[in-house]
């Protein structure tokens, strides 16, 4: 029987396991699956550690989670098609869940689906390579909790390790004589730590917009961000100025492009990520920035060179776990041979043409647009349930509207489910007051508070 | 000809450069070297870094070293042999060089020996393998300025990447509800972070004596520090104390095993490096705690399993660069084949008497002795120039003194070089009022300063 590596149980490995449990459930016959996955637990990014750096292992956190980190974009579109909200909580929630809220949402999906026994935990590939000759690959991997290295063939390899864990760190002068913490992103973790305190953000994309709204709600003095090519222009509030382009820090002042400085504590770099995978052999290895349709996948997921290797999720995400589930449906019909792959000119040309499509992208509405027909044209291949795509696409333009009307309260907006048709109900608290993000907390009823 | 590796450019790998480059001074052959760092300079640990965490290429950031280090023991007992600290700087100096100043002075030796052009630079190893067949190792490698992965092939490899920089990282209950920052002593950087602040440091070796003194000097509000077998026991400063072992904390207060408890702001864990090579095959790899001598290395050194392969400075350390050189003097001797190695059986057994002798020692005074003759031993073997291991000895013995007397000044005594028999000169201002830690502060003279 083949046997399939996955790499990562985070949402992406989560959605191929699914796929194939539900092929199964059909009555199909599947390869034999490991996923490895070397958290203790599953849930990737979603499975919140307060470490930071260098794991217990001695290995990079994977996780870049923060504590009181809600969901930037409505839950409605990102919804499972198989599996609802309505169906995983029993009753409506709100639009914007936290952390905890979201996370186990995914995992109910999968323990619905009884696939945890195929994941083999605190176990990190460290390295993979394919063998012309038998046509397999060998995944050596380090086992923690045994203290072993050890070695297996696997006839198809699916990298669903995300790439949202290693952080581009850039440097600016002066870094090193500042006096306060300079931290990436991916190591921030608790808001109060600035409360009180003059940050810099430095970055004008997501994280550095949630993670400047995070210290503005939990108490930081003072915000600045700074961008370098256009500032995120929303309506920030009196405390968070928006800056040019950082050009260099001394002990605690940051210069700006505009001439202007600024007295700060900390420097949060919110600088993206890097696709880095150093545990796969060079010849296998995705190296791209972070687009829409990165080079060298076929249909976003089919490594061109070696269709045998697949990868999950790499693209920037305006769509996710949905997203992760088309593609993992459709790695997994390739794998059954379902689907049949064209000659490796015909992908190849096949991905040039819409990576330069993409180049010509020339707004937000229209790179969403762009994502959801490439969602679109995997979910025709497959028989993962279908759903209103352009129902969620209008769902981005509402948040995109709501956003840039308030900052501060986009998140007590509510939508409709286009898998259920049914409205999301408002959260008993507004955000920006909501100081507890558990899921206890989140999931009360009005009847629980009031009796309080 | 004969290839050498040698993975690092550290103290250990700098020392093996020099060992070879001092047998070709003196008309020997010598192999081809090639040394690997991943690092943009060399210099190991002291080649400081304001990066915490991941570096820019995604890897682990090497460095653990942070702003207003001075050594924590006195240069006189890590002086080379061959390089004193009086020829380097051309003048005396005191006894506890700031951080600069060491690199400095290790790099001024390995400068004159003319070996910089045998480091790749930017280079990580990231996998090394032993074939029986060939006997030889290959050795694959990213090169990060080309963002190019090749292997080469070599007869010898001297792993010299130190055991300071993976940090050995525990939980506590309640560590992913605490408000504050949790950091391990590798990601400290600057104490002026924790300046006003009430700081747990965790541990109670020589990363919690050193960063809560240096927390201290640079305005810590309160520390407190907790041991789980034995406190430091220093006279430490009224707004320092020592508690018995961390239970658990909450969001805001530790509370210790006496039953006491603290409110504090920020955790920094000194809890020690782990042994982490995960860059080397299975059967090749040290997997030891630190220990002054671990099992697996005859005499400190030489793999006993494959002797082609060698770890310098893998030990437990009261010794330092000096021992790093009696090392990899040894291990020239043994590659050049002047030193002959007894068989497996006679390697592993004389190294075990000395690890069974290592659990025997009862006083610091008597583990300083162990490793002073360990290294005479090592140097009985080689040209390294031979100094008087006893009067180090006796340095050890003092500098305890000097610290049980006064923790917070030991660094204002001076002591004499063992190499060059003269006296330290005082430094111009005590190391708790200097804050300024520059190599050019560091050097002035009194008649600079007075003119200033």
């Amino acid at each position: 029987m083949d046997r399939i590596a996955i790499i990562g149980a985070g949402p992406s490995g989560m959605a191929q396991l699914r796929a194939f449990q539900s092929a199964k459930a059909k009555g199909l016959q599947v390869p034999e699956i490991v996923c490895f996955e070397k958290q203790n637990d599953w849930g990737g990014l979603w499975n919140y550690t307060w470490r930071t750096g260098i794991d217990e292992h001695g290995e990079p956190v994977h996780g870049s989670m923060y504590r009181y980190l809600w969901s930037n974009g409505p839950k409605e579109a990102l919804e499972f098609a198989d599996y609802t909200f309505d169906e995983h909580f029993k009753k409506p929630i709100a639009s914007y869940p936290p952390r905890a809220v979201l996370w186990d949402y995914i995992q109910g999906r999968a323990e619905k689906a009884q696939v945890k026994d195929l994941v083999r935990f605190n176990t990190a590939v460290q390295h993979i390579h394919y063998d012309d000759a038998t046509q397999k690959f060998t995944v050596d991997v380090e086992d923690y909790a045994q203290q072993r290295h050890y070695s297996e063939q696997f006839d198809y390899v699916v990298v669903a390790s995300g790439h949202f864990s290693t952080p581009r760190v850039p440097v600016y002068e002066g870094f090193d004589q500042f006096h306060g913490r300079i931290l990436h992103a991916h190591d921030f973790r608790d808001a109060l730590e600035f409360k009180g305190k003059s940050v810099l953000l430095v970055g004008s994309s997501y994280s550095a917009e949630d993670i400047g709204s995070q210290c503005y709600k939990y108490g930081a003095k003072q915000i600045y961000s700074c961008y370098r090519s256009k500032a995120m222009g929303f309506k920030w509030p009196k405390n968070w100025s928006e800056k040019p382009q950082l050009l260099r820090v001394d002990e605690n002042t940051a210069y700006f492009g505009d001439g202007t400085s600024a007295k700060i504590d900390a420097i949060i770099l919110c600088t993206g990520y890097l696709h880095h995978f150093p545990f796969i052999e060079d010849g296998l290895r995705l190296r791209t920035h972070n687009c829409l349709y990165p080079l060298g996948l076929y249909q976003g997921v089919v490594w061109e060179k070696n269709p045998r290797l697949f990868y999950l999720g790499m693209q920037d995400q305006w769509y996710t776990f949905n997203m992760f589930d088309a593609q993992a449906w459709f790695v997994r019909d390739v794998i059954l041979g379902k689907i049949a792959l064209p000659s490796i000119d015909e992908m190849q040309s096949h991905t040039q043409t819409l990576h330069e499509k993409e180049q010509r992208l020339m707004s937000d509405e229209q790179s969403a647009r762009f994502q959801g027909d490439y969602i679109k044209r995997l979910i025709a291949q497959t028989d993962y349930p279908s759903f209103n795509i352009d129902a969620v696409h209008d769902i981005f333009m509402q948040w995109k509207k709501h956003k840039k009307e308030n900052i501060m309260g986009f998140r007590d907006k509510v939508y409709r489910s286009v898998m259920t048709g049914k409205m999301a109900k408002p959260h008993h608290t507004p955000w920006l007051y909501a100081l507890d993000d558990s899921l206890e907390s989140y999931l009360e009823d009005e009847a629980q508070r009031e009796a309080m």
